[in-house]
């Protein structure tokens, strides 16, 4: 018999609208297309094939229309969906299409002119792939910092882009090292010997044709790595190379007929951050592939969990791994914190696409929170799981390994989660301080009792205003520069990540609970009210010493709300599979064997492989 | 300017004799020996090249004999220094040692008789490369439950080994893939038509000379794993081979002449827990393995934190990621954790090591308890400072991906952490119920002020004290084996957890409180002391609610304790070199780039490997 509850395909239908409420026509073919058994996992294969197994999926994605670089302009929102959907299957394609859609199109779309829109529909049929140098070796979070030169010669009116040092040579470039013709080169800019801050420029670096690399580019395949393996990842040096004057991304700045450096926006470092507003898209992209990858996690887990059997009551390995508190304690918190944030997420990524009715700071704010707290919860998901799935989580085929990888890409990618945190902290301060953001009035007594859903929201307000008001009192203590850097960087580092791990959280509950509201009466709404229970107990039973250590909860109600845990994650166990089936998952999308009939998996010699294997030798 | 003081030699001497107490001349000479550019790490290798360097390492390891199966008799502690050192620099021929040393040499040497001696020499000489067939395809916790038989025919006096079923394959099998010719068989076994439980069989699986697959035989290659990809695991089958009567391990049970099957031990339950027993030396062996390598990615970390830059006070690149309370934070407890588990761990190997003088049931918990707190902190260890070494941490070349792979396949190996855990704290209540166990009497009250170590250690008692009454208390009420199980597997997960947990550190906490007491007054003793302090905050600040619901600290109490931590960790920060060099690791083990000149290693077209690279195509 099973542990779980029959699923409620009403339920699952309720809720997934609401966890995949855009582009729902283009999801449904996406997903269909992934049927073809070009998508299937291929877990021993070496390293040259990973690479055009990506570029094969990308070129199958791209030409079949799942998303266009022009959905920036037309339906941004298909943009952050597709990214779900192959985050579903394949990190490596997934972040070939990052770069090439968002970081390589989205930013041509958004810093370039009439004169680059040539190379945005050469985007579309795949016949221009470019890449997207930002990062140097020894400039990350710093890439202000970057050295690499691009100096305007007057008689030639060209761009001579130049790589100085070994510690400029742009780093980690996505689809540098194989397909990529193009390169969004950043550097610095001087035009008659004066520096004009950081500029973007469009250098081919591969023969459009022949593939070959173009002379004084310089390409360093940066090898294996801990996931994400298909990804033709390289190191970039420029030598000397010129291209032409119009090859500046020239929305905001170009040189004019004359030769003179001309810009919209005077100040050099104002003009550096409207382009790294740039890889805001960016990291919403990250957050919705991972958000992906996490849910195939999740549901290859649930359903091992009700089909592994292990010691009853007798003895007899007889009784369902899900059966088990100790399983049901480790599994369905990350079930329901991945539904809420999915649902935060959804709230955040709609302000994004209508940007232009919202504080732009505050959409600042949101992608910035909301991308470490997905990744993180990615990370977590996917080793938690792998430890529950025992063995089978170690086999590649099972694709936790695969995930662990996409996960830690994903946390350090478009800004490392722990600085993207601070970012946030710090926004959220000044817009406290200038009454841009005013928070809800939730008095410190608000709290009655933990068997009071209203009473556990109101401890993530309290939480996030307590945080913000402590935080504000003691950086009001420093007065100068040195004196700010200090108290941020030597002395506020847990509250401040706290702080901005509170804001998103509390963000997301506001939304989850907007959305429970929104369904009918009866279980798809029950059940998705249980699981932001589930969460809301779990968020305070973690967070408890805060609580307790403000006198905001006493000792019997920290009691009563790991009480109060316990007993809704028994609950929503029973009913879990209707939760993790609405997550969007088709069964032809989930590889892992032990997803389904693993036994029957076994009866053959499958090397490990989920496509059937060669003659043996 | 280093944010690191000068590393004292004569501290990190002194610490490093407690760290690594014993056979410090066979580690010195087999650390020289890993000098041998055999043991330099190859990132893009194909599949079969992986499995044959791990063979090829593994040789030279056990040739020039650095351990030999016969320590197990005469210097059992040199078996476990011998995994550590093998640990720090690679996963795979460290698990092909540890099956080869301890689960078949060692099996033999406890369950076999003077007539299995001769595999004991081919083991020393590796021409007699054996692996162990306990774990089923669907019976791992349940091992017991195993299908596989082996049935004695008395015509013949053979035994004939069979796989009845699909999920009776003996999986994960380790050197079974490729290079074993002899596997030991755990099967149900049958004299006479009887069921005589669980015994071991020595079945050869592969001609000695030729290595072909014997008849009989099946060999299923598992394929590519999330880590460990240079063992050759494989899934093993058996159709009704027959080896000689003398193949059975008889120590404990044969059949004698007359084909009657006698055995000493009589309970066949017994028995079998008997043989589970020897699996006591792989949690240490594992144990030590995983420290190797947490003591590798710690000593690359620091090393990093302290040459990358990032922003300063004036937004220039120039200030060292150590200098930041955000890295000091995330490192330095886990710095702390690693030396004293470290303490704790050899405390318990030596108990181990001299069985004759200590409790049988003592032994147990020691062993299960420390394997799931060590590879555990590797797991968090490498998952942490991978994301601290931010994009750098992602490449294979600086061991992140390899040991984040080991360490999971630390936690499942030998028994799932989760699941020894629940036994630890099961043997714990009962001896504590018999008064095999009498805890040290430290009363409630005992805290003073988190300014005072001894406050803070009896905190670790009082936690544990209070644990294990608590669990107590609650089994209490269950009378039957239904609500027994009841109560242990759906009630009391969670507590049976942290009582488990909350044991282990308060016997590393002894071991570490002792070893920093062994130290002459001076530098090496206050820097060993202030490890322990950070230890204590850190434990204690995690914890916190615990300690804050039961009333065993006021809020007061818990706001002190997080300002220690804080000021301990930044004070420890700046001697953390010193006692990073103390985990013993010698300059030329530690390849990743990043521990060195990374800048250098990027001046040449690297590819991402360690060895000079082939020609580029």
């Amino acid at each position: 018999m099973s542990v779980f509850r029959p699923v409620d395909k009403q339920a699952v239908g309720a809720i997934n609208e609401l966890l995949e409420p855009d582009n729902r026509d283009n999801r449904k073919r996406y997903k269909e297309f992934l049927r073809d058994p070009l998508f299937t996992p291929r877990l021993n294969i070496p390293f040259d094939e990973e690479r055009d197994l990506a570029l094969e999926r990308l070129d199958a994605v791209v030409r079949n229309k799942f998303v266009s670089v022009y959905d920036f302009e037309r339906n941004p929102l298909n943009v952050i969906a597709a990214h779900e959907v192959s985050g579903m299957v394949d990190p490596s394609y997934t972040t070939k299409l990052t770069v090439l859609i968002n970081l390589f199109g989205g930013t041509m779309i958004n810093l370039g002119t009439e004169r680059h829109r040539k190379y945005l529909d050469a985007i579309d049929t795949m016949e221009g792939v470019g890449c997207f140098g930002l990062t140097e070796l020894s400039y990350g979070n710093t890439a202000i910092e970057m050295e690499t030169t691009a100096i305007f010669d007057q008689k030639t009116r060209e761009w001579i882009v130049d790589t100085p040092t070994t510690a400029a040579q742009k780093y980690w470039i996505t689809s540098g090292g194989l397909h990529a013709k193009f390169c969004l080169v950043f550097a610095q800019t001087y035009v008659n010997g004066k520096h004009e801050g950081i500029n973007v420029f469009l250098v081919p670096i591969r023969d459009y044709k022949t593939m070959a690399v173009l002379p004084g580019v310089e390409v360093r395949e940066m090898g294996h790595k801990m996931g994400n393996q298909g990804v033709d990842n390289a190191a970039l040096l420029f030598h000397n190379v010129r291209v032409p004057a119009e090859n500046i991304l020239n929305k905001y700045a170009d040189v004019d007929a004359q030769g003179n450096y001309v810009s919209s926006i005077s100040a050099r470092r104002a003009r550096f951050l409207m382009v790294a507003d740039q890889l805001l898209a960016g990291r919403l992209c990250i957050a919705s592939m991972c958000l992906g990858g996490t849910k195939t996690v999740l549901a290859t887990t649930f359903r091992y969990a009700g089909s592994r059997r292990s010691v009853g009551p007798t003895g007899k390995a007889d009784t369902p791994i899900m059966d088990y508190q100790l399983q049901q304690n480790a599994l369905v918190p990350l079930l329901a914190r991945t539904v809420i944030l999915n649902l935060g997420f959804n709230y955040i990524k709609y302000r994004w696409a209508n940007k232009a009715n919202y504080p732009a700071d505050e959409i600042v704010r949101l992608c910035c929170v909301i991308k470490p707290l997905i990744t993180w919860n990615f990370e977590n998901t996917t080793s938690t799981c792998r430890e529950r799935c025992g063995g089978q989580g170690y086999l590649s085929a099972n694709l936790f390994g695969l995930n662990l990888g996409f996960s830690h890409a994903g946390i350090t990618a478009e800004g490392d989660n722990s600085v993207l945190m601070q970012k946030v902290s710090k926004e959220l301060l000044a817009a406290l301080g200038a009454k841009r953001v005013v928070f809800k009035a939730v008095p410190r007594g608000a709290f009655k009792s933990a068997d009071d859903d209203a009473s556990l929201q109101a401890l993530i307000h309290i939480r996030e205003q307590g945080m913000a008001a402590e935080l504000a009192k003691r950086m009001a203590g420093a007065k100068n520069g040195q004196a700010i850097f200090d108290t941020w960087m030597h002395h506020e580092s847990d509250l401040i990540q706290a702080l901005a791990k509170a804001h998103g959280e509390r963000i997301s509950m506001e939304a989850a609970i907007e959305a429970v509201a929104s369904l009918p009466a009866g279980h798809s709404a029950t059940l998705l009210a249980l699981a932001l229970r589930v969460w809301l107990l779990e968020t305070v039973h973690a967070d408890a010493a805060y609580f307790l250590t403000n006198g905001i909860l006493a000792p019997k109600d920290a009691l009563k709300v790991a009480e109060n845990r316990a007993k809704a994650i028994h609950e929503l166990s029973a009913d879990a599979m209707t939760l993790v089936d609405s997550l969007g998952l088709e069964d032809h999308m989930l590889h892992a064997p032990i997803a389904k009939d693993w036994v029957k998996y076994n009866e053959r010699d499958n090397l490990g492989e989920l496509v059937e294997p060669k003659a043996k030798l």
